[in-house]
């Protein structure tokens, strides 16, 4: 049994006593102790070494105190894993290749058996279970098919995602041919996640919002639900989180697909998301990642201002506190333990 | 008087035959007969030539039959005309130097007469308006003060805002001082482009979607508000639009603080920004650019999408058809001309 739950009461509209807390990119370069690891280790053999990508995926729980754990691996590993070759230099660049922009890469690319070629991810979920000692929920991940989608096909990051787009606007039907074979694994493999061990799964659409609402609505929301159903139908207790990054005014579409938690950018007033979604769905979010810098008066306010934006609790609700985006390499560990112990405390009035 | 003056008539929501059509960048790099005069010349000098930026601000109206020409210029010259150091390598990168970082660096920010340092925008307006022979409306812009801090503050582009958001968290006094000597060159200098002849003026907030609802509240709409009104009060008859790019959560505050036409992005479905404003001010927008890279059929068929989703014109209602961002660079310019003709064609029935 879970020592700290709140993180899945919170999910599941359970009462909480207070607002539990983790943020994204939690396990990362801000933190001396993961700087020390990845100095001997390149970015994707800590992800593929179980002992270290737990290690470093408990220093924020050790550290900072938050309430959740979040597996230390990368979204790419699925495009790696169905056949390209990815090169991520950390804070520098991405390049997948070769780039996937006809029917004969797609039908190049591989539907991988996760247990083989993603077998890390699961054995790092095993080990760090095993570690974490049901100290707090471990969450498992993707990212969302539109996104891998845009790597795959661009080849690496982009600015206006001119190739994805020219394959989406120009052949459509290949674009839901190279979507569909992503999604299938993300299926897959967020379920093996939770077969090894993880209590709950955020999906992450980070180039959610370069899509127009009807295009957001063909090429990315479908398969989103599809990777959701595929968990629910198998684990309909397991709470799954999606992230659209700044798709603020389809939130009602994002919520109705079966989620349990819409993840919020800090582009949107917590309180007018409640608004529109009332306590249909857990919020998750939102404070900007660079309030980090600012002074701990500052985090302190900004933090004060997001809960009460977020307001009182009913029986029904659920919030989680997390950042709108991942956490800045160069923020000062000692703010992030502000925030985190100032949640914890000005939350509890809420609940 | 102008021969064609439907983009005016849409801008104060008076009654028009069709709906006007111009887009962002449209005096620019996709068009062979732009390229070949950049050839010949850096960018900051074609800016700087008021022969060469008359000439590559008529090209779009001659070449594609736009209803409306902007003058070639760039949103940075007024941190130039300030005293910072501008280079700017088109497509790759922008550098300004010295970063605006402390009270002395900003101190050290002239605010200057405007038709003194920027007299060569203003001598380029008047000779594109005895060029264009009142074939179109011309139309003046600025960068908004909160888009040409960032720069200032950042000396280039900026991924996360680091600097900037540092200033604005850590010496909110500070950041205000800057965005309040930035403002009032914008003022000075939008209402000096309307003296030389501009019949309608952009403020353009690219960078706008980096801020939350409330810091955009504090940091970037209160500035806005105040060129507007400085154009208004000289200029009541001059239309104003205000882009502030993805904004689409503050759709009304932007459209009270007495801007004639808002700008949208493409993340938000045209008929939901209509319905959240109903006609009190004219839409630009909102086709994604990348459609332009799609087969003559999805070109049609996503502007005959948007001018549907507008919907029915009323006696006062106002739509400038655009792109939500800048055309890019590779676009085929045929493409470009077939959206135009196809919207001038296809727009009539909702008139």
């Amino acid at each position: 049994m879970l020592k700290n739950d709140l993180f899945l009461r919170a999910l599941k509209r359970q009462p909480c006593s207070r607002t539990p807390i983790w943020v994204m990119r939690q396990a990362g370069r801000y933190l001396p102790e993961y700087r020390a690891i990845r100095e001997k280790t390149d970015f994707l053999t800590l992800c593929k070494t179980p002992e270290l990508a737990a290690e470093v995926t408990i220093q924020p729980v050790e550290l900072m105190g938050v309430d959740a754990a979040i597996i230390f691996s990368d979204i790419l590993v699925i495009n790696e894993a169905m056949g390209m070759n990815v090169e991520i230099i950390e804070s520098k660049g991405i390049k997948l290749s070769p780039p996937i922009r006809s029917q004969v890469d797609i039908d190049r690319l591989s539907v991988p058996e996760v247990h083989d070629k993603l077998g890390y991810v699961l054995d790092a979920i095993r080990l760090t279970k095993k570690e974490l000692d049901n100290r707090v929920p471990l969450i498992g991940f993707s990212g969302a098919a539109w996104t891998l989608f845009t790597y795959a096909v661009e080849g690496g990051g982009s600015k206006n995602y001119a190739f994805a787009k020219k394959m989406m606007f120009r052949e459509p039907k290949m674009a839901h041919m190279l979507l569909s074979k992503i999604s299938s694994v993300i299926s897959d493999y967020v379920c093996a996640q939770v077969e090894a061990g993880a209590d709950a799964i955020q999906i992450f659409d980070s180039w959610a919002s370069a899509l127009s609402e009807d295009d957001y609505r063909e090429f990315a929301l479908p398969y989103i639900k599809e990777n959701v159903q595929a968990l629910k139908t198998k684990y309909p207790d397991i709470p799954v989180i999606v992230f659209s990054k700044d798709c603020n005014t389809i939130l009602d579409e994002i919520a109705a697909i079966g989620c349990d938690a819409v993840g919020l950018g800090w582009g949107i007033d917590i309180a007018k998301a409640r608004t529109i979604l009332g306590d249909r769905v857990c919020l998750q979010g939102n404070m900007d990642p660079t309030v980090l810098y600012g002074t701990p008066e500052k985090i302190k306010a900004e933090a004060a201002k997001i809960l009460k934006q977020f307001g009182q609790h009913t029986a029904n609700s659920g919030h989680v506190f997390n950042l709108g985006h991942g956490i800045l390499p160069d923020v000062d560990p000692a703010n992030l333990k502000l925030l985190v112990e100032f949640v914890k405390e000005e939350s509890a009035k809420y609940h």
